[in-house]
């Protein structure tokens, strides 16, 4: 059975997609094409009430919980206390892209509304969800929305953190008007599951011309800061042997890690995307070099074995160059599992309508992951071209979109009316 | 025959040298205890006013050029027109060190002095001579004392050329005092050698406890600009296959040029001291890294065969992860030999006086490079502790200047004295 082929109304409302990403992400949209709704802003509470009303409009019970989570509830005929939750993200990074967070959101959204229209009121409750906050841009954390849904964070989280011109978290929320005496509590006891649908922010889909990837894992992190002290020196008068230079054992460790982790499994991925030599004068040899290091897999014994090497060897020769060595960790993240059965699922939906679906690990962080740990969850992309996001320059073909909805319809009819 | 120990008060006129070289190092004295003698500044002016009339106090006669060096000439009782030409350069790079230029300015002052009191006058004319400016710390040239003398610029160069507050090295130079009519000019044609001594500015010396260096080369240079090109790319979503990682690449190349230098000539000494990566953010593949290339040794062929390769393995590479690289050569310097017959002699001197002594190639640019080209020219260092240079950390030991100053009596003998 293909729900969106029995008639050709359905079909024409998934061709709405297009038009309702759009609209979404033309909130706080910046002179570069860029969407700027950082949490709590003008332009993000604008694009909440105005999907409110959307929501609202469409028959669903809308609502905002006390952080600025926003929900559209079609409560469960039979399960009504067992809510498929779906949805994703509304804020963006600093000139982001249209696509990230919002397509999620209006997935969701459609899906439910086509559901709604042509079955009526599922068994289990389906709620949609417009996360306040997932990115981190305004404030220094991430997942601020599924964080306070799941008990990862409370409201006490708030007071402390601020962003750069000093507002803490808990007065820019007030000030965008969600206070804790008006709205409910975002904790949740209810969810069966979590669904969302995303841009896959990077290549692989787009490169493998398949419109839908169903997420196993999302990778682990581990982040450092590296800094090697040499000995700043004359570059002509400073004979090779007699020299500790910075830049150069900088070039070979990053030239040993980046080999080492294409060796060792194809789905590792290292990246020192920063590098700062002092006193980075091209006549003087480089006294000091700090770089990052950012290692990223879904298995966690894999990650410690590719650390632990590294920081061997790293350690081992600066040794025996009398150079010391800092290695500064500051991000342990685990690898999240999706639900296997979830994800299964999935995949069988899109084989059963002949969209092209693969199986993916995710390289970036997203709400899924707080969910992961929290409740039985699934992660679904459509491809970004060129693997192009946090930028204007996102985009993701209409036909992508489309499959990606066409998709969820099918999935949440199966989690939620069967 | 040892000159200094045939008489106490040579001796004692010897120990002198680091009280005069504190004294002449002392104009322009910065709070951080380096020294600001900028071309044609107050400091400078200062300098070489006190030096001229301790150089008339001693019984030369002493008269500056129209471009400010500054001389001090003992003639000679059979070949005055065949000037024995001995000194250094008394301007300083920006907070620079007590001994580089003043030394060799001090020595040649004392050595000529002691000479003179204990044997009169010479029979070949020698002089002093405290040229104005080698280092480019103010104009964006180097040498102008030297190459004013041998030809390498004339008076029409200063037109043009500004100091980073847009004034002319014309205008500074009249502001100083030094007008054309005024004064002799510059160029000259009876110089029989040049003798200079100077602080090593690196650590061959210190590390081999030798008292004196006779510079066989001052090295060629080449040095470079090099910029690859890649795609920034999210650092988690972006498998390792499919990226274009700049600094994972200039990390190979550095790697690459620096174990080739070690391997092809133990005299090669080549230096990145300088790279930027783009956008240089942690979790960001980089798209774009600028890295500096100092390459340096006396034999012009072996550079060009390590730079030729150098380029032709960048370029291939380069081509083949479809990276884009533009190397960018921006100086070219060729290798200055030093007169073997001059070197050879202040070789024997020092053996002859129980001064150590060793074969040094000059990694760093000295005046005598310019006149090298111009006439026959010795260059002799002594050590520099540690090899610290253009600092106030500067240093080089009392008994090494003393026994520079030792070699160069005697040397200055051998020359213009038999």
């Amino acid at each position: 059975m293909d729900l969106i082929t029995e008639k050709k109304t359905d079909l024409f409302q998934i061709r709405d997609v297009e038009t309702l990403v759009n609209w979404l992400a033309s909130f706080g949209q910046s002179d570069t094409g860029g969407a700027n709704r950082l949490l709590y802003s003008e332009a993000w509470l604008e694009a909440q009430l105005a999907l409110k009303n959307m929501i609202k409009a469409n028959g669903f019970t809308a609502y905002f919980d006390s952080v600025g989570n926003l929900f559209g509830r079609l409560e469960g005929t039979k399960q009504k206390d067992k809510t498929i939750l779906t949805g994703s993200h509304i804020d963006t990074v600093i000139d982001g892209g249209k696509y990230d967070g919002v397509f999620g959101i209006i997935a969701s959204f459609l899906a439910t509304k086509i559901l709604y229209q042509k079955y009526g009121r599922p068994h289990k409750t389906i709620e949609i969800v417009s996360l306040c906050e997932e990115e981190g841009s305004r404030f220094p954390l991430t997942f601020w929305g599924s964080g306070n849904i799941t008990g990862k964070y409370t409201l006490k989280d708030a007071l402390s953190i601020k962003d750069t011109e000093g507002i803490s978290l808990a007065t820019a929320m007030k000030k965008a008007g969600f206070d804790p005496a008006k709205y409910r509590s975002p904790q949740r006891k209810d969810i069966d599951a979590f669904i969302e649908m995303h841009v896959e922010q990077g290549l692989v889909l787009d490169y493998s011309n398949t419109s839908i990837g169903a997420v196993d894992y999302i990778v682990g992190q581990r982040r450092f800061t590296i800094c090697i002290k040499g000995e700043s020196n004359h570059a002509g008068t400073t004979p090779m042997p007699y020299r500790k230079d910075a830049i150069s054992l900088a070039s070979q460790y990053i030239y040993y890690l980046t080999e080492k982790a294409k060796r060792l499994d194809k789905d590792l991925v290292v990246t020192v995307g920063k590098i700062n030599a002092k006193p980075n004068v091209p006549n003087v040899i480089a006294g000091e070099v700090e770089f990052s290091l950012d290692v990223r897999h879904y298995n966690d014994p894999l990650l410690d074995q590719y650390c632990d090497d590294l920081i061997q060897y790293f350690t081992s020769i600066s040794e025996e160059l009398d150079m010391p060595i800092d290695i500064h960790p500051w991000m342990k993240v685990k690898p999240v599992a999706m639900d296997p059965k979830l994800t299964l699922l999935s995949k069988k939906v899109a084989i059963q309508h002949n969209i092209s679906v693969r199986s993916l690990v995710s390289g970036a962080g997203h709400d899924a992951q707080v969910f992961g740990e929290f409740c039985p969850t699934a992660l679904l992309f459509v491809p970004s071209q060129k693997g192009i996001s946090h930028s204007p320059m996102e985009f993701t073909k209409k036909e992508d979109l489309e499959n990606g909805v066409h998709v969820l319809i099918n999935y949440l009819y199966e989690l939620a009316y069967t």
